[in-house]
């Protein structure tokens, strides 16, 4: 038997099952706030062009609107000065065998309930790596914090007079995770990749700055990290086909061996 | 080996590929029209916040507007009247399992070629099943047509007087394929599942109708089918997490065993 014939059997038989790792689009999901010298994103807004009615008897069907960094989504390498020049580093260029690959989980969330700002460090990184083996060339790592449990609730942006408070990389971990791990991506919960306060580091924004440099990508807001294994899980992340586009709403899915050990 | 790290290890060796079936997303992808009694969807529209400017100087993004079924794009039950009271039949709601299935590919291109109405019949599928087994249940069913070459030209909607003319499933297909085959959905190259003159049917729009009224999916504007065997490939076809959504733009994947027939 073929592997996507054992993988359709899989899937059918929900050996393999699929996880939902996106929040859902709405008007009240939170999206950054930026200094105000600065343009800032659309929220996500429906609009109803029909539901039944004279507009539309038989058919219900939405416009909608948002920035392409709304909710859970994908940042492609275009999104940031150091990716701007990579050909293959936007939603319509990027090659889709990237759009399917493992995942790393690490799980911080007991250090970020005692400290919202918390940021992985390497040390962590090397401490799950003796657990689960080195970090594959071309996985996701994924900085599960339980920050997803505060999604549409102010606590999630976490905003003070000093800008928003959420965890993330240390300053050095998305250079080691690029270069010394190839990984092909950095997802978190909160609403970016970088921490909240990562515009006041020496080197502000590491996470955009140096993955998005080295043609990495990046998932924010996800949920549901704590259905997934540190290892063994298969992430799908497929950016909407915007031409040029620096990122994209995704639905991001997991596929996950019923029987690993959590 | 587990059946993940199989597929992983078959992507990373890339003897199991992703292909794209997907159109990109730019303000010249056509839309359906309707009678102008009824209210229209919005064309897809980019609008940039920032690009390396004063507006934000190390980032890129845009927002973005269209309607829910735009370009490559997904139709979930709500959508029709028929299916309108299915509670998992949104794109929030619907089970994500249910989003990475098994394809059936049937190519009717020679006969599109002939007429650009061609309605795909019970006969095709019977024809197809005898070379290569029945659709097993929870497949999705494709309709090639080579009608994907057409796309961001007049030729895509093909509109005269009368309406749009583009292939579809004959009157009595889409039942059949819900109620016989029990398929996840039926796909297409065109802008919509049915017929460019399925409003003319003794009973129109069988494919929204039916499929939809009985909780299956749809997919259209499709491309790329020409690079996908008869069966053996799997899709991926995750619509955004539009609240109470009756379809999105979607980016739809295939995995494809390479060395497969085509």
């Amino acid at each position: 038997m073929t592997i996507l014939q054992q993988l359709a059997n899989a899937l059918a038989q929900r050996t393999v099952e699929v996880v939902d790792l996106t929040h859902t689009l709405e008007s009240r999901i939170p999206v950054i706030g930026l200094p105000p010298q600065y343009r800032q994103t659309a929220p996500f807004a429906l609009d109803e062009i029909s539901n039944f009615d004279e507009r539309g008897p038989s058919w219900y069907w939405n416009n909608f609107s948002c920035g392409e960094h709304t909710g859970t989504h994908f940042d492609a390498p275009v999104h940031w000065i150091t990716g701007k020049d990579y050909p293959d580093g936007a939603t319509d260029t990027i090659s889709v065998q990237k759009m399917i690959a493992p995942a790393c989980v690490i799980d911080t969330t007991d250090r970020v309930k005692e400290n919202e700002d918390y940021l992985l460090t390497i040390a962590d990184i090397e401490e799950w790596e003796e657990k689960h083996g080195r970090i594959p060339a071309g996985s996701w790592v994924l900085m599960r914090t339980g920050w997803s449990s505060r999604q549409y609730t102010d606590a999630f942006l976490n905003v003070r007079e000093d800008g928003g408070h959420s965890p993330g990389p240390a300053m050095d971990v998305p250079t080691f995770l690029a270069k010394e791990r190839d990984v092909v991506g950095f997802g978190t919960e909160p609403v970016g990749t970088d921490a909240g306060q990562a515009y006041a580091f020496a080197k502000p924004f590491p996470c955009h700055q140096n993955m998005h440099g080295s043609n990495k990508f990046g998932l924010s807001s996800l949920t549901n990290l704590d259905l997934l294994p540190p290892t063994g899980s298969i992430l799908i992340t497929p950016p909407l086909k915007i031409k040029r586009g620096s990122g994209s709403p995704c639905r991001v899915l997991a596929l996950v061996e019923r029987g690993l050990q959590l």
